[in-house]
């Protein structure tokens, strides 16, 4: 049975459970910081042993990972080709891939994004995939490629609604009749998962709320209450766990949060230790942080 | 002398004066609509070869092209490669070459995007790319590193203000102090130009503004008055020629016109002879149907 016809909520949440991990480990890989004992003469193959190292690290700590194509892809086609055998190497894994690509454009051109990177094409980087990032900013009907396949191709979406940089705000904090943008990206989320709510509790259409603005993510989780939540912004961004307690719900489900820099690079900090066992110390080490605000935010705790 | 020591813009409206054109040619291959001629067996090679046949047919009528990167994506790594075998042979050919990829991220991604896309490594992607298409929702911070590449680097952006499709407005018109966000974008691009102010008259921070909302486009025109503008939406998508008199000067310069399907798919509808010249002749009538335009915008005219 493909793993595709379990909702990507229900597949995410499993793992969240099964591991008590939400900690969402981001694949950025900064080639000049690949550790020393990595060969880095060749670009692709570099990319390559790194990413299924950092993979092989965190797998016990993760519930999923998060490529970041945009690291790949100034490596041109051969990047692009390291990108595809990383998110095969998380899929053998078991670990979920959520990739973040942020894409979004109208009619035909969002119809070959969904295609190619959400696609069903066996060998396809799509077939990799479990969930996309995507930008609202072109409106609704942008989405709907994408959002036909969560409903027919049991992918899951996360769509930017209030992002973690300082000046997300920007054009983010203004909508229609006063309310934040962001808000109404989360208010229409609502519509856009469709009947389609897993057996957790939650939609396959997600939202990103970033850590470094918990008033609006609090606003966010209230306004959008069956979108998992995919929280950025902790770690290097300078995010606290703390607080980030509101994104969860009383079992602790609900939301998984995004470390890149802080998980990936932790032997730039850590040189006692071989580099990958610097990861992994510090994928478990944000993985606990994370339990603890999720904890404080249980009723009674 | 490397054509990027000229500004963006001057390199654009040079060519538009040189040739009398402001069509854009957008280069989107759907595969399954190849001309049956053409070998689809390996989708590459075939991406290629029709890529350059489109090339070749309008070179004489177009002041740019556009290369829409999710067509390629779609087809994986090797899809990549095609596009940047189809960039590289635009440039060969003197075409400015406008990479439609809406990117938008934040601080270092932003900077991996703006690497890949706009770098200047030899032979890679970039060093083939003119302008390219950003999305703005993530704010002005985020466009930074697309914004270095046009005052260093001698390319030019083009971002997202009012898109073409009948969703568009969603999320783009409502905006801080009951402006819409369309332009409020418009506004703030004024400061993107900085001092990098061509010997057009124009900055390289265009804008897009699509054929289908004539009104908002007149609008974005006045409120950016240093912005060249791109004008997606005639065609296929159903605005008309006659709709964008606003977006031009006095001098017919000021703006470029995005035609799609309509050229490189006019083989469809015209099976009388090879299917490049009818790409050809698509293209001239287009340029055309865009003088008129122009032209009626001319006081006296």
């Amino acid at each position: 049975m493909s793993r595709f016809e379990t909702p990507f909520a229900d597949r995410l949440f499993r793992r969240v459970r099964a591991i008590d991990s939400r900690l969402v480990v981001g694949i950025d890989p900064f080639i000049e910081r690949f550790p020393e004992e990595l060969d880095r003469t060749d670009p692709e193959s570099a990319l390559i042993a790194y990413g299924i190292a950092v993979l092989d690290a965190v797998t016990p700590f993760a519930c999923a990972v998060k490529p970041q194509i945009a690291f790949f892809e100034q490596h041109g086609w051969r990047g692009w080709r390291a990108l595809e055998a990383v998110c095969a190497a998380a899929v053998e894994r078991g670990l979920p891939v959520i990739l973040d690509a942020k894409r979004g454009d109208i009619g035909s051109t969002a119809g070959a994004y969904a295609r190619g990177l959400l696609g069903d094409a066996p060998g396809g980087l799509g077939a990799s995939v479990d969930a996309l990032t995507v930008n609202p900013y072109l409106g609704s009907d942008s989405l709907e490629p994408f959002i036909a396949r969560v409903t027919e191709g049991g992918r899951g979406l996360f769509v930017l609604a209030r992002t973690s940089n300082p000046g997300g705000g920007e054009f983010q904090s203004h909508g229609p009749e006063g309310r934040p943008l962001y808000l109404e990206v989360a208010r229409r989320s609502e519509s856009w998962q469709g009947a389609a709510i897993g057996e957790c509790g939650y939609g396959s259409v997600g939202l990103v709320a970033g850590a470094t603005f918990p008033e609006e993510l609090a606003r966010i989780r209230e306004t959008a209450p069956r979108a998992p939540l995919l929280v950025p912004g902790i770690g290097a961004q300078g995010g606290d766990p703390r607080d980030i307690a509101a994104a969860f719900d009383d079992e602790g489900l609900g939301a998984v949060v995004n470390s890149s820099r802080g998980v990936i690079l932790a032997f730039e900090k850590d040189r006692e230790r071989p580099w990958q066992e610097a990861v992994q110390e510090a994928a478990r080490r944000t993985r606990d942080a994370i339990a603890t605000a999720f904890t404080s935010a249980r009723p009674g705790a």
